[in-house]
């Protein structure tokens, strides 16, 4: 194997796939990445247990890719990203020099390692599913960054380790939630589906930063496995075994009280209290009425309190609290000018939304407050 | 105790006293910072075994500080700084409201934390040593960049820990190593002394953070202490205990072989060469002769070969291995265009130099060369 390609989009592709290298796998040849050539494409392949990721470089002018020979060899993923890194000229060569012996030189400089015979490598089947929608890559790194958040970190109940995609017809519905907060967002597809899977949030935190600002993903799932397909990339992740929690019915549909209060205005209150912790975390008290809001937090030292004016408020006076940095969390992903908060009662979840769009809804369990 | 200052001043100063708070101090009335309002003046103070630290503010139309109530109070350094950092106005105001009891308010924010009677915090003797001299703080900040790294962070030798300031004449001496390496600058004084001290690096660092760029500093020193006198600002540190070795006739002052170099050539290949590390050390062997310069380095899976020119190369050839990161410190401080590295063989320490500043000088023990 032989090839040159732009030190550039060399090292994009190989950022990309090594977010699948898992440099402590029981399984040591999954501590590579290969490389194969053939025609004019190079192609790369990482995998761990969780996430297999294949990129393809297409000869072009602008990627400059020459291949010199075809050929395949495995490097290891520790070194190969520093390597192509700090190489000192805007092109890149690789040569397997001698068996497995591989150089990647660059200007003056010339790295050498010893690669692994790519027979080794598990075949990893990226067989598309049947089923599959398109989604605007921006609209999925936003579905990411508004729900995953509040999914768990706990391994104790697995299937709150994954972000839920449900669709019945076309309304796909999105949840993530560990128990304590729930964040869902609804995302209308152009086709209808049937399909009900949970998948890993850290492959769906991978898949948020590989997939480019504006580009088409085909989505294509099974029982086993989600296929994101993107630009000259594609992302295979495992799913999460067993029966998502149905948390519809959790979200409670009528309210007594409803505030409305700019979220600058609350962000910064929550912020400013952040530091005041019990055991590592900010219990925030918040007293409601139609003129004000008073925040406060206190620890055994020290003792925060805040007044903010809500934009409206209905409903009788209420007394309420929560963890700050759960509201905080909620709010700050909204990318809101204005929030609406909308209880029950103080010992009932809360539901936290933008005003300006109905598609994500954000819940938080209070906690008991004392007086 | 009750007073009103510009946000930004007060908070410039919490952060210069904060440095000398230690919460983990046995001393638990050291975990404060001591506020003292008198006249005109806002002192704030703090202390730790190493180093203290009295800032003082005079009220002028800038920080508009305005002294309601003179008095004092100890408040937890935990906190304070967050507090501050965090209200939600151009001016704070911070009010000793009942006893101890101490509220620190913004425009809609007020903060309360129980501070300690100030008479329980110990009294610090920030009087000046007869024996002083003026430095300029660019000076110092850069004295304190071009030698503390080479000094010592083990315990073992507590002598080497600090750096040294030897001064007969108007010559001042500065030195820092940790046996391996040397790191040395001699700057002329306007005035004639005789001292020998010792002072932690750790402190010399948090002094060169704290002064200003351009401003004259006092220094005072005596057998016990070194005290520096900035801008509103007066930093006390301890010396270590104990004679610095003599290193001036460590350094060799004849050598065989002299090589000149592009810093920036030989930075970016010891930077490149970096990652290939053996128990966390990477060596780097150097071939030199009049044409090129041979810049390998080798682990058991990678070795990287790169060829850079010298400027100008006088002697016999020579290969000479040493620690990349000591070298590539040693250069990268220089601040130079071109250093001079002079050799008297291959086990000998090596000395680097700028070819424009002769006044510092960085030493580097080689270590042995396999062929």
């Amino acid at each position: 194997m032989y090839f040159k390609i732009n030190k550039k989009d060399f090292l994009d592709k190989i950022n990309i796939v090594s977010r699948a290298v898992s440099l402590t796998s029981p399984l040591p040849v999954l501590h590579n990445i290969k490389l194969a050539t053939r025609g004019n494409i190079l192609q790369l392949t990482a995998s761990d247990s969780d996430i297999s990721i294949e990129a393809t470089i297409l000869s072009d002018e602008e990627n400059g890719l020459q291949i010199i020979n075809e050929g395949s060899i495995l490097l290891d993923g520790k070194y190969i990203g520093d390597m192509i890194r700090k190489i000192d000229s805007d092109f890149v060569e690789v040569e397997v020099v001698d068996g497995t012996y591989t150089s990647i030189r660059g200007l003056s400089v010339n790295f050498e390692l010893n690669g692994i015979r790519s027979d080794t490598y598990p075949l990893i089947d990226f067989s598309e599913p049947e089923d599959s929608f398109v989604i605007n890559s921006a609209a999925l790194k936003n579905l990411v960054f508004q729900t995953c958040f509040a999914a768990s970190d706990k391994e104790t109940k697995p299937v709150l380790t994954g972000l839920n995609l449900n669709c019945e017809g076309n309304t796909m519905t999105c949840v993530a939630t560990d128990s304590y907060r729930l964040a869902q967002k609804k995302i209308v597809l152009d086709t209808f589906h049937n399909f009900n899977v949970t998948i890993p949030t850290k492959s769906m935190n991978d898949i948020a930063k590989i997939v480019g600002d504006d580009e088409n993903v085909r989505v294509a799932l099974n029982e086993k496995k989600a296929l994101f397909i993107a630009d000259g990339v594609m992302i295979q992740t495992r799913l999460i075994e067993g029966l998502y929690p149905e948390t519809s019915r959790l979200i409670p549909s009528e309210f007594a009280h409803e505030l409305v209060v700019d979220a600058r205005d609350i962000l910064n209150a929550l912020d400013r209290a952040s530091f005041i912790k019990n055991e590592g975390v900010c219990i925030i008290r918040m007293e409601l009425n139609e003129n004000e809001i008073n925040i406060t937090s206190r620890s055994n030292e020290v003792v925060s309190a805040e007044k903010i004016m809500p934009v409206s408020y209905t409903g009788e006076p209420l007394t309420i609290s929560y963890k700050g940095n759960y509201v905080y969390d909620a709010i700050r992903v909204l990318n809101a000018l204005k929030v609406k908060i909308s209880f029950s009662g103080n010992m009932k979840p809360f539901i936290i939304k933008s005003i300006d769009d109905d598609e994500v809804l954000q819940l938080v369990l209070p906690i008991k407050t004392y007086s």
